[in-house]
Order: C-alpha cells, then sequence, then structure tokens
C-alpha cells in the first residue's frame, strides 16, 4: 500500500487539524463559516462509493463525529454535509457550521465570494475547542 | 411509533419513486439535473448524527446504493451528495448526478435558477432506468 497523497489543492486552501481512523480532519483557511473536511485517506478514490464497505462504515461514522462536535462548539443552526468533488476529484467531505445571517444563508456555501483567511489566534481557539468537544 | 410525516415542502418540490428500508427515494421536479432525494422516514430528525446509529448506517448504505445507480444510469461525471437542510429542516439527502458543462457547472446546484419541469415520458423513462439498474 503506497502513502496517502492529498491533493495540491486541498493542501493549499486547508489545514490539517488531526488525524483520525480513517480520515484527515482539516481546516479550510476561510473564516466566514467554521468549516472542516474529511478526506479518507485512500488514494485513487472520488466517490464515497468507490470506498470499501468497510471504509464507507468508517467515513460516516467520522463525519458524524465530527458534525457532532462542531454543533457542540458553535451552536449553528445547522450543520451542512457535503461531498461534491466537481472540482477537486480526490473523495472528501465538507462539514460546515450554518447560522441564521452567515454570508449567504440559507444557501450553500460552495463558489460564494472570496475567502478570508482566520486571524491566527481565532483559528487556534477554534481548534483547540474542536478538538476538546471530539475527545469528550 | 407514529406514521412518517413528510415535510410539506419536501411534499411539493419531489415525487416518490420507491420505498426503500429507511428512507423513501423521492425526485425532484426539475429536470435540469438528475436528481434525488433520500429521506429518512423517521419523525422530529434534522441532522444525520441525529439518527441512532443503526439508522445512520442504513442512510449511508442507501445513499451509496442509490449514488452507485444514478452514476450508472447517467455516466455523470460526478455524483454530489449533499444533507444541507438551511430551509427544509426535515433530514434528507441529496443525490444529483453531474456533467460537465450542467447548468452551474462546477457550482453547486441549491439555489440555483429556478427548476424546469420534466416531461412526463423523460421522467417515466429516467425512473425505469433508475429501478432498473437499482434492482440489478
Amino acid at each position: 500500500m503506497s502513502a496517502f497523497e492529498l491533493d495540491e489543492r486541498l493542501a493549499r486552501d486547508t489545514e490539517l487539524v488531526s488525524t483520525l481512523g480513517l480520515c484527515q480532519l482539516r481546516i479550510l483557511k476561510d473564516s466566514r463559516w467554521p468549516w472542516l473536511m474529511l478526506v479518507p485517506q485512500r488514494n485513487g478514490k472520488t466517490e464515497i462509493f468507490d470506498l470499501k464497505p468497510l471504509d464507507q462504515a468508517l467515513l460516516t461514522f467520522e463525519t458524524n463525529m465530527v458534525g457532532t462536535a462542531l454543533k457542540t462548539v458553535t451552536g449553528a443552526t445547522k450543520i451542512n454535509i457535503g461531498a461534491l468533488g466537481n472540482i477537486v476529484r480526490q473523495l472528501h467531505v465538507h462539514v460546515i457550521a450554518r447560522s441564521e445571517g452567515d454570508p449567504n444563508w440559507p444557501g450553500p456555501i460552495w463558489g460564494f465570494g472570496q475567502a478570508v483567511p482566520y486571524e491566527q489566534p481565532r483559528q487556534d481557539e477554534f481548534i483547540h475547542q474542536l478538538l476538546e468537544a471530539l475527545s469528550s
């Protein structure tokens, strides 16, 4: 089995938060929404149903674990979960905390406007809270 | 256990295709994309992680089964899967076949333009092919 290789654009647009059983948990470099991404560490996969059944179950488990933690930390109105991949084909799942009145609410976040980078202390605090919620 | 009640807006915007183990499989009344929806037949659920673990696994199984069939039938470039629910809170999962050059490609479909109703024979043929792929 060859080492996992992350797509270049995903690497550029996100930062590693933690490594779970199957996925890399990453944060988008965009402070407009609390926006996370799960990337299964499997090369050459595009669709969720390209994964083996056990990996499909793991991805569901990790997505729901991260979604629960993100809702706890943010108090969001709704968690948005999406696997699109029209631009970057490497399989990845978005997990985003949405709240009434946030940018483009109630529309989708993808393709909307320009990313607004985090100020480092705010990103550090968010990641700290997230990891705490994930481990509790 | 009380009878499952479908949200009024989902009922208006979609038609029933088939009932799976957990979900209603429905088709959107919008011919711009081959666009399906899975609605777990559980009242009062908003997030995927509100479902019991067995139902989460079933939803994953049914989503991937439908995604696979949809890709087979359409030959789409990419299947888009999303659970947003910012407008309609009853838990529902979108499964959409996307192809290069389709409306708003490679952006998301949600919130884009106006629905274009199917001509009945085209919808009938699509559903026929889909059910055939699901049963094979």
